[in-house]
């Protein structure tokens, strides 16, 4: 039998997913398992994004044009307009979700065996994304003491190598739930200028911003049009995950001209969806002000309840609806998979996503998980409360 | 201002759509464009598959499974139990269309620097995944002397290095709408088995063979479950291109794990595309008699038409939907290009793609074009009369 690819054997399995067989087991029993791990919110879909499917009328379900459909980056250029962000159809490439946008960018930016700094913990999936790029992932380590703000300029300039070729950031984060102040987007922006990096955002959080702060886009910044790459999908907006439709945006017309490329070889993103996605822009702003309450509320449900919990260290996030807190545990990912495996509270048990897979730096985040806050007040209240009876009961514990 | 990665700069545009711009100002100019350049078909999607959008009762449109939603695979299973393919629906995992099983089964099965041997002209955006995968496509040269059949076995070995870890072929075959004999997949095995290689079988055209020809799937050969890779799509056999749903099919584990690390990356399929995919598997059998009777009498449509034209030279081909044939021109290239910008007979011009970019070995294709017979037979037709009248018009031809 030949041997399967060395990049394959070592890609990572995704932490957030790599425990489905045992919550399908769990399931299996019968019993009742919140999930936790994954970025799904119960949120609807809005409504007008739905009937899209319902009222279609396409006779013969075609390819689209690779770089998206027209009728869909205009919609998308008006959007963004609403958010200060001023970019033109032409500089919009719609991606098959967010995933395939990083992949795009860092193919356009990065040549196998080149260097992007990113602070970690950060989205699990961006290890990958760099795999199938053949490229490394420079990791900027934030703590939880400063709730994951950035380090200063010198730890960062300490990363940079001559094979240093961009900097990426998820501003709101995931999983910290941090989001970036201008100023630290304007630190950012100098080092790109003075080290000539691509300035790389992943923003798929932009509308999840609570306590008054402020979200400052990559695209809000002056003087970098040749650097700065936009990167978002529908998925968190609407509550759409399984549409499946991102983008990439960016005011350089080499990197557009060159993910295009790669996007003709996919040939297009999916037609239904995009036409569901170009409805969805025209969701009524009450939608988005109901979504950000429930998730308000869910933030307060979940720090409530950990407060409750001994030895459980971790913050209120700013943005997005993940965190990552520490627990008195001998190690998170062991004590993730007891939950599945071994352990029930009448019936009921939850499903977190280890943390460790978010950190690069071998031997951090051991720890610690990441919650995402996608489930109604209830059912979160009634996760921490199996947390804290779990945690009573976990043979590894640590007191 | 940085530079773009180098990979992004020697990536080939795609010589289907890289002609778009032109079409695209010849619309502009009130012109009608037939559209040769594309297997974008114009038949009707399966009115079961359409109403599957339209009937959803979807209010959280949320992600599925990395590897698909259960029930499709269960359904696909099915699907290939009607063509004496026995899976299990474990071994199948649902992709973004075909193009996502292709680049998965790269990077499954070889590293960077790697080389996989393909029989030219091959599907183009094959150069586009060989980029993004970092592997080396080694061409096979196949003439359309003999219609584009294999070569002998000394032919094919002689290509074969010891970075040579995988073979592939389109069957039925894109561009050239040749169908591997019984006895040519058979060779095909052996070499494997003889080389340790994986073969890969990219069968999207699998319902359109005609002339009572049969087609081989590399999952009907005995003996190696190990190295059978299916590559499929619902694009074409659906006329459904722009749903973006396929798959890769395999009895090898190990493949199939590396394929799912993959897709857990990029998180899932869309969707609402898999149930409209799930409810075409019951498409009714006359809708595939009613689509085989029309491609033929399209095929026979162009070939009459080519058959008036002085210099042409082609044969009719015994699958999919294409022609490569050779033009009495200077550049195949310059004269599709001059069709859109320089041409019109009464208003109206074909696209077709230039076949240079279907050829790895520089210099093979350069007087060929692909031949899509996508449209009506009155468009066809119509398209082989504009063809005559532009070739009699051309200043490049050749006498």
């Amino acid at each position: 039998m030949p041997n399967i690819a060395h990049r394959a054997a070592t890609m990572p399995a995704s932490p957030i997913r790599k425990l489905v067989p045992y919550a399908e087991e769990a399931k299996r029993k019968g019993r009742k398992v919140y999930h936790l791990n994954i970025g799904q919110p119960d949120i609807k879909t809005p409504k007008v994004m739905m009937d899209a499917f319902r009222n279609h009328e396409i006779d013969v379900l075609a390819y689209g044009h690779s770089a998206g459909l027209w009728e869909y980056r205009e919609g998308l250029a008006r959007y963004y307009g609403q958010h200060n962000i001023n970019v033109d159809k032409e500089e919009i490439l719609v991606t098959t979700a967010g995933s395939e946008a990083i992949i795009f960018a860092l193919m356009a930016t990065m040549d196998p065996g080149d260097e992007i700094l990113i602070p970690e913990p950060f989205y699990t999936n961006y290890n990958g994304f760099a795999v199938e790029a053949s490229v490394n992932i420079v990791p900027i380590t934030c703590s939880a003491d400063t709730g994951f703000a950035l380090p200063d300029d010198d730890a960062i300039r300490a990363r940079i190598t001559d094979r240093t070729k961009a900097i990426m950031l998820c501003n709101p984060n995931n999983p910290t739930g941090y989001v970036y102040t201008a100023e630290e987007m304007e630190r950012i922006k100098h080092l790109a200028i003075e080290f000539d990096l691509f300035f790389l955002s992943d923003e798929v959080y932009r509308e999840f911003v609570y306590d008054g702060k402020k979200h400052t886009s990559v695209l809000h910044l002056e003087g970098i049009d040749d650097r700065a790459i936009l990167l978002d999908s529908v998925s968190k907006r609407y509550s759409a995950c399984g549409a499946r439709v991102g983008c990439l945006v960016t005011h350089n017309k080499d990197i557009l001209d060159s993910a295009l490329k790669f996007g003709q070889a996919r040939l297009c993103p999916p037609t239904m969806e995009q036409l569901a996605a170009l409805a969805a822009i025209d969701t009524p702003p009450d939608y988005f002000e109901e979504v950000h309450g429930k998730y308000y509320r869910r933030r307060e449900a979940v720090f409530e309840g950990l407060a409750k919990i001994p030895g459980v260290v971790g913050q209120r996030p700013p943005g997005a609806f993940y965190a990552i807190v520490k627990l008195p545990v001998d190690n998170a990912d062991k004590f993730c998979t007891w939950l599945l495996k071994d352990f029930h509270d009448n019936n009921e048990t939850i499903m977190m996503a280890p943390a460790a897979g978010f950190y690069a730096t071998e031997g951090l985040g051991e720890d610690e998980v990441r919650i995402a806050f996608v489930l109604n007040v209830e059912s979160m209240t009634r996760s921490m409360e199996i947390l804290g009876n779990a945690l009573e009961q976990y043979p590894g514990k640590k007191h």
